[in-house]
């Protein structure tokens, strides 16, 4: 399908600061980028480079006062998902050098503290997918869906403890589950088509089995496609839409997503 | 400035075939992309890729029939391009690793063929960016713009001894040249604002000098400004605008550049 | 100065298992690897690869049963490292691209949760170099290096709380500092010459000020130079020496070290 | 097998003056690298760097007067090489991304202008892998092996021309070939165990088909193992054992390769 997405954000500082940005979504194997536009008021010593990871940064400095960035975005991308309920387990000497960075504990994922649980989870799953999807339905139904339950320095760790949280939190217990059965995990940020509002940019998790990336979401009942990816990492540590050095502060954001064939 | 630059290209093939193109300008250092689109019809398994000099590369397989590739972009470029006469030699020492690439001959630029020739032109001059326009003016001066003089196969040995060629044989005069002095030289690819009609892409090419790389194009009476940079390379054969891989045969191609600001 | 520094280290595994090592200096801008041997008894299915830092990562399947693996490497290195007092503050725009990601909170260095503290402890030295050195004297005086403290899942906010740690403790506490100060800072994995016994590998932090990379070991009273360097990451995690997919065990460790110029 | 492989070059210069060399054998898929020493005297700022083809690369600045360079490699290396007659050719849309670059014209593969001969050549052939053999076999016993015969401008098309050369202008044609025929092909610089004397290093090259490299040598009559990579690149531009950036001089160069279990 082709889909139109769009994100406004409104960033205010009282001095000149420096600010980075994940906004660009890449054209690769999974998605074509159509058109885009990437306008920023006032164009503010704009740079780009690509992280290690593969992603587009942005980087700007702003002066005291209002930046506003708005990025809109038309991409094909597949109406559906790729499911695969007997892909087996990748054992890691069969692991591409570079998906063994996402076996690691991280910042929001610390699985060497979570492999147990892990295998309470899904270590009656056969070894694979079925493992990965255990995780994810044992998190739709366990873990609740609510706002204010979370910020920026919660780990997917409290969220497996505390029992609810948004999107990232939902990955967050995902990539560390995953991680603890020694099944790569990646975090994902992007848009997803009809996601339930208030509309946002949207987080969901992919793990590496049968010898290639799946996408997994446990926020939704059902395997759906309508996704735009913007960006991968380990956790949401090395995807943030923006990142400040400085006293940014984010006055407004707006994000919009619709269908357009 | 603000340039709004397209590409039209049609292609026809009598069987499926494959073809990659370069046609995505980047943001980076120097210039900013501030809304783009690229169109494929059909839209015929795209993929895309960084390739070692940092260029976009589209992938493509077609069917049999024909393809529309348009690509537009509107970028915000310097009005004018540095230029730095006193700027020195930088000594192979204190390159960065990833320019002494450059300093290599390669296809079209074979350079250890023409390191006397070079020292004819530019060995008076001041070691550094005075040798490099010294070669510039010099192609500017000795070599005639002439279509049809050249083809593929041309190299810049080939166009300084036959005395004619067009941008693309002026760029690999001047790269063939420098790197005969030891100064690293690439080719680039883009958009020329106000390039002398019938309007295409252009090719010139940068080297580097004084701790950084300075644009030089000998087809151009004086330093301008007003460029959208496409792609990097050693010579031609890294940056073509569209490589078939088969009997893919280019039917029509339309550039156009305007200012819109 | 000239320093000959070997690792022997006996993995057993009840089944066959793969794992990952990280043990092999190199040669690159500030150290020379005169000559070295990696033997690997028996030589089991070896692949190396070069990892998203830069590091050397060698890749084995073991069978059931032992496997030494005794690295000797003789390395020229500078007999004292770098210090700059009057270093400055790099603000975050003018940092290299690919020191951003020594900004962000890591697995074992929360960053986001320790600005505060940072602030107390360095906010009065002059930014940069001084702030660096700031941290790194206040966690030599005020945590205590102590054995048998921490674990694999001990984290420098931990470390800070609990007052205690050892090397890796120490580095991680002065990364999470700095990059509280939005100072890019990283681990450090390698051998120092005269480390106090028991002879073992070692780990340090490198913080990123007045445009470059500078050593920091709060373990140490005084700035030492004869140092090796095997392995830079954002933490502990990025770095391990060994990794081991599966039921391998550590069954015996021996480093050590010797000046021989 | 176990080789024991060492190259010792002597370098003069007159003045003070840089170098590159690529002397550096590195463990990855196929061998491992044992034990290694490399020995420069007097050991002169070296640093080392990665280029964009995965080769280790060392810089050295050499004062006026004479540099002693001494390499020594043990390497477990295969017995033999993969053979493949019914490897099928791999086509373009299937090729890696990163081995695209393997069919562009090069400075000594100039392919664009031997496509035609290629088909005379080896038209007949099975597409794949057969083909790159019938290019071999007919290289093997058209073009005769003799020294002087070629330079360091000479080129594969010189080459094919003018029906002499050394290994690197046999390895030159063979890849000239397979571009023509869209296979990629690349350039090996390394050791190959009981090459006819005089010892030297010795080139030959790799084609890509079924899905992956395979090892050719036109200097050979069979296939034969013993081999160790130093370098991979286009053609000999890329993967010189020394680039001299002044008035430097090979005074003398012995390389020695025994098998030692």
């Amino acid at each position: 399908m082709r889909l139109k997405a769009s994100t406004h954000i409104t960033l205010k500082s009282k001095t000149r600061a420096a600010f980075t940005a994940i906004l660009r979504p890449q054209s690769g194997e999974g998605q074509w980028i159509v058109s885009e536009s990437y306008d920023v008021r006032p164009l503010i010593e704009p740079r780009e480079y690509v992280d290690v990871f593969g992603n587009l940064v942005q980087r700007f400095v702003m002066p005291a006062g209002q930046v506003d960035v708005r990025v809109e975005a038309v991409v094909a991308t597949p109406d559906t998902i790729a499911t695969a309920p007997e892909a087996p387990y990748t054992p890691p000497e069969e692991l591409p050098h570079d998906v063994l960075q996402f076996l690691v504990p991280s910042r929001y994922c610390p699985s060497d503290m979570m492999a147990a649980r892990a295998r309470e989870i899904a270590g009656g799953a056969r070894p694979g997918y079925a493992q990965v999807e255990a995780i994810r339905s044992w998190i739709e139904h366990n873990i609740e869906y609510r706002r204010g339950t979370s910020d920026e320095s919660t780990s997917g760790l409290d969220t497996l403890q505390g029992g609810a949280g948004v999107c990232r939190d939902f990955a967050h217990v995902g990539i560390s589950l995953c991680r603890g059965l020694l099944i790569p995990a990646r975090m994902v940020v992007g848009y997803l088509h009809k996601l339930a509002p208030p509309m946002d940019q949207h987080a969901w998790f992919e793990a590496f089995v049968g010898g290639r990336w799946y996408t997994f979401d446990a926020t939704q009942k059902e395997p759906r496609g309508g996704r735009i990816v913007i960006a991968y990492g380990r956790d949401a540590a090395d995807v943030a839409i923006t990142t400040p050095f400085g006293p940014i502060e984010v006055a407004n954001m707006d994000v919009a997503i619709e269908r357009i064939d």
